[in-house]
């Protein structure tokens, strides 16, 4: 087999990076030649985990093509979130935790497992195919597993994860995880030194909802006041974006990662809809949301059925 | 979980019948409840095997909605080749081994290898999950994996097959699998009590090919005098598809299962360009194609690249 790219989704998170790494070391102690590559610059979240475990971040690629015929997706399956030339190469494989977007010429290995983060289920492929798990590798499947489960308390979080966090932390050296998790998940929100734009759509989605355009992003922090003590400049940023990009509603979901509870901030046509998803009204064009940390779980199900 | 329903592909064959009992099987072992079903009656070849293994045809359903939300699509993945109100219900499994066009709102296990027998990823699974499996089960995996490979042959064929087969043979007590494989791909291709539509259609699928529709049949036989002996009603089924259907070309691959050739009848628009494809000449319409077994690796390839 010739050589072939992994990587990621586009806006790279700790699991979208971890998983392309984690996938290549695999792949190539199967016997295939496998780089891991990045379709977008690490976040601090993301560089605090490399610089902790001594892995180097993956060189960023806009295109694959001119490189390699054939390339492997991991984290995500949509053509929207992959590489710009995609439809110019093969995908022979997919390992992935999201909805399904995808369609191929041919047939090809695909492994999509509706559980809590994508290295789970590379942490499982290891296991099947009997590769010992490096100490650093293990310490990249155990950040990102935090990371996507906010520490296990994510919704989204399933018995694999609960499972593979211990028996990775033992792998990593990591003697007290939750502690570790609290400084990674600390090292990757501190937002005073991200611009406005940057708050909004680092981690922004848009969805079509009745008809209309929503944009929903998701910030993290460890103490909403330093989101909230910049809500007039991410207001006007909002409202830029909006007559930009043409979206008719903007969500931005702020989630206090200690305490696992947000505070949704929403300008736009249709907050009376919002409101009525969440039974609970805007103030100040803000909504506490206790317990509520999925954009995927516990936000877009209640819109998509309140607007539709 | 309340109980779904697992089934294979519309026009089934011997694979898609028996990858929804064998599903349906391990699924119940591992405390889920899963019905197997099917999209349509089954062929001649699939009758021998379920009654040589002394299992029962599934129930054949048209609609999933009225009995359960949730199904399971074993052997295919396409909606086009599913249940008709596959838009109704949520996929909750997908386990494939063709081309991916599929999308869905939630994650989902979603299971594809590109190999030669979908029941080759099922029987994987069993031994994955260290469930045992039953005499007659091994012998629908068995007959799936022969009727898919045309006995190992098939250029789909891999080592997956190759090592599931032998292993496979022994739990289902099946001495001279060859033989046996023969005896099956015999009672599956007695084409005498067919009609010339059903020989033509019963496996037909469409491909644009350079603007073009071209309607491509396979049918397998053990001497193609049976046949070639009613080309003269074939020609005249054919012309009437094509005309009742808007259909360009249509091919019929008529396939010796013993010997491992094929011979190609063809009527229609760009005859030139099929002969360009495969670099011989039709006389009387047919071409001889030593070797070609596999429509999806051997002809649509060449087809398509000779026509765009």
């Amino acid at each position: 087999m010739s050589k072939e790219l992994v990587f990621g989704h586009k806006n790279p998170d700790t699991d979208a990076i971890s998983c392309a790494i984690e996938y290549a070391y695999l792949a190539n102690k199967l016997g295939d030649e496998v780089e891991a590559v990045a379709l977008g610059k690490t976040n601090n979240e993301t560089n605090f985990v490399l610089n902790r475990f001594n892995v180097k971040a993956p060189r960023v690629i806009t295109k694959a093509k001119p490189e390699v015929d054939s390339v492997v997706l991991v984290d995500h399956n949509e053509a929207i979130q992959s590489v710009d030339d995609l439809a110019d190469v093969t995908v022979t494989s997919v390992i992935d935790h999201h909805k399904i977007n995808f369609s191929s010429a041919q047939p090809l290995f695909y492994r999509a497992e509706p559980i809590g983060c994508c290295s789970t289920i590379i942490y499982k492929m290891y296991l099947e195919n009997n590769v010992e798990i490096p100490s650093n590798i293990a310490g990249l499947m155990l950040s990102s597993i935090i990371s996507d489960t906010l520490l296990l308390k994510s919704p989204t979080t399933t018995d694999d994860e609960r499972n593979a966090v211990p028996a990775l932390a033992k792998i990593a050296g990591i003697d007290d995880y939750e502690a570790y998790g609290i400084e990674m998940l600390k090292a990757g929100s501190d937002v005073n030194d991200r611009s406005a734009t940057d708050i909004l759509e680092g981690d922004a989605k848009s969805f079509d909802m009745g008809g209309k355009t929503v944009r929903i992003g998701q910030v993290n922090a460890v103490d909403l006041n330093d989101v909230f003590k910049r809500q007039a400049e991410l207001e006007t940023t909002m409202t830029d974006l909006m007559a930009d990009k043409s979206y008719d509603l903007f969500l931005l979901l702020a989630t206090n990662v200690l305490t696992s509870d947000s505070e949704l901030l929403a300008l736009g046509e249709g907050t009376d809809v919002v409101e009525q998803a969440f039974g609970t009204k805007f103030s100040n064009h803000r909504m506490n949301l206790p317990g509520v940390v999925s954009r995927k779980k516990q936000v877009v199900p209640p819109l998509t059925k309140a607007f539709d």
